[in-house]
């Protein structure tokens, strides 16, 4: 019986057996939260400092950074725009508000939100190899510019965008600058002070940790107004218990992230060029998209001239090969490569196959078997359907 | 080795077996989010379906009423006062938000935050019973109000708000109402229909169910703007791919809380009135707290005159009873207890202890002698220090 093959790791990831080996016994033993005055919460701060060195190894973050655990990316992102509106805009009247249309919803749609309070939202535009450059940010921020909100890495297409040079644009014009890291953080060398951001956030499932866990990251100094209010705990950013058992969980993925990172820079780089290549040489007409470009070393976005790809991705569905048309409830990759200049038809025959840190060689000969098969099955089903 | 009594389950509860063992799988082995479209995601369809029909149980709710699955009660609660903001306030001008003193913090947070944008928080008094009338809350609302929100019970004195006649002068007043029912659920019999409100929330970790879990119901036809953007999952309510194993756990929590109610409302009911009264025979001045209201059958607020709540707290702590001085980071029961009309000495002699509905007879007897002989030498030691 053929095992399944995952290439949908953008989307989610396998929570690691470390991962979960560590948080069962916060769920059925160490059961209490940190606020309790008594052992039941006492007993439980080791771990938990265990946890914060490694999510602030995996950034390279500065001690003297703060840093919220939240429940997913998702709540991060917006906590840092309604955080730069309350603490930015209603105290300097600074409201504009910068993100990219390839950007993903959460940034979006927290600046929709504030054009209904006052604020102006622009979209950065996109050049034809899926990133966002410094100029594209220069064109649309002005005096009033209070944010630019950016994802570090596409997911999808796994294309990197140049944040240093848009921080340092930032910082010279006394903008916040917000990076979504969830895509690149094990998968990308950097040094957090050398980046400049001003926030990070990231989603843990994206990283082999639990679901229910993700990250804002504040650079000493910055102000950050809690998006949940009631309560002291994690020093006023956010009230409610710490999700212990997530917190463990989510620590050991980030030591994992960092310890594996050699091994998706090198290895899973090259699986991920073999499973191209293989496509390639086996359904000759293949696009490739952006593979001259800087992207993570998992990540491949293939378009299938003359299929569409909702259809190529059912039918790889039923033979246990998980892919991706975009993240969540709707197919945002289409969008991505239609605003990267890519032909409408052409960008949604795409899909998005994105490598686990365990990806292996017979897993991506059979990838490749079954995309090929797949794709030069539906090709002739399409023709006969368009020539009939 | 005495093992510890655990009296502290209004903080948070010993998650299930049966809930954590639901859980496991949803971690290692289907770890899919329920956006994907192939079957990663659609094998977890019907786990959620078993976990919505535990929770609508739980709540007697309608088939027709909403409910949203949030990473906590503090998010659930902070969700309703931000979308009725956005949804009532700035769409009608009405923009009065009543809560009492003795509510909890995020409710009464989330406000002062509205206050800071144009809106005016009111909170309403509280008896010497330790509830709120509707004559108290009809002494705060005005034409502007646009919601009450009240904890149905406070989760340290167990004390009992007369809902359903709030509810029905809000209803005549056409002001939404939202019940924190956090404290109630698996301990009251109710039937929601009848209750009247428009908003519900609870935290799950309070039912013996997982950290990071909490629930929003929303009664059909009332409107609820999200509180996290970014993606059309749970019907767009909530952005943010839904916490499965969360989600699964929640629901056997809250079919075992349905289950165990007659016992909770007998048994336990039984094992608390004879802890306060066996730490009544033994340290004579003792005060039983809101003994002759309407009360939760687990929760007990016991004063000890002449002894700090801190300094006790503690004596007991190394002695492994665990009990509360007030959720969280703040001692919040001498405040609850001031607002009821206690002397301010008296208030901060008192400690809560809530018993689980896995309460048994001997660990009670033990909990009474250990109780009356560190309250006996503690107050010996006071009345030394006082005089010498």
């Amino acid at each position: 019986m053929p095992t399944s093959i995952y290439l949908d790791n953008s989307s989610t990831t396998r929570p690691s057996e470390q991962c979960i080996g560590k948080m069962v016994p916060f769920l059925s033993e160490y059961w209490g939260v940190p606020s309790q005055p008594h052992q039941m919460g006492q007993r439980l701060l080791p771990a938990m400092e265990e946890a914060y060195r490694s999510i602030y190894a995996l950034l390279s973050a500065d001690s003297k950074d703060n840093l919220v655990l939240t429940s997913s990316g998702t709540e991060a992102v917006n906590h840092v725009v309604q955080a730069v509106y309350f603490d930015v805009t209603r105290t300097t009247g600074k409201n504009h508000f910068v993100t990219a249309s390839i950007d993903e919803a959460p940034a979006i749609l927290a600046v929709a939100r504030l054009e209904q309070m006052g604020c102006v939202g622009k979209m950065a535009a996109v050049t034809t190899g899926g990133f966002v450059t410094p100029q594209a940010i220069a064109d649309v921020i002005t005096p009033r510019t209070a944010l630019v909100s950016l994802s570090w890495a596409n997911g999808l297409t796994g294309v990197i965008n140049p944040v240093s040079d848009i921080a340092k644009l930032c910082r010279e014009r006394g903008i916040l600058f917000h990076l979504d890291a969830t895509h690149v953080l094990g998968k990308l060398y950097f040094d957090l002070a050398e980046v400049g951001a001003d926030f990070i956030t990231f989603n843990g499932d994206n990283l082999h940790g639990p679901k229910g866990s993700g990250v804002l990251w504040v650079r000493d100094g910055v102000r950050l107004s809690p998006l949940l209010l009631g309560g002291a705990q994690q020093a006023g950013y956010r009230a409610g218990d710490v999700n212990i058992p997530a917190m463990v969980g989510l620590g050991v993925a980030c030591a994992e992230a960092l310890e594996s990172r050699d091994l998706m820079c090198t290895e899973v780089a090259r699986l991920r060029d073999k499973l191209e290549a293989g496509v390639k040489a086996g359904f000759s007409d293949a696009v490739l998209f952006f593979n001259d470009q800087q992207r993570l070393p998992n990540c491949s976005t293939i378009g299938f001239p003359g299929i569409s790809n909702e259809l190529l991705l059912y039918s790889l569905d039923r033979q246990q090969l998980y892919c991706s048309m975009g993240g969540g409830n709707f197919p945002q990759l289409g969008l991505v490569l239609t605003a990267s200049g890519v032909k409408d038809t052409l960008a949604h025959s795409a899909l998005s196959f994105s490598l686990a840190r365990t990806a292996y060689e017979e897993e991506i000969d059979r990838a490749i078997e079954i995309i090929v098969s797949t794709a030069l099955r539906l090709r002739k089903l399409s023709e006969h359907i368009t020539l009939t």
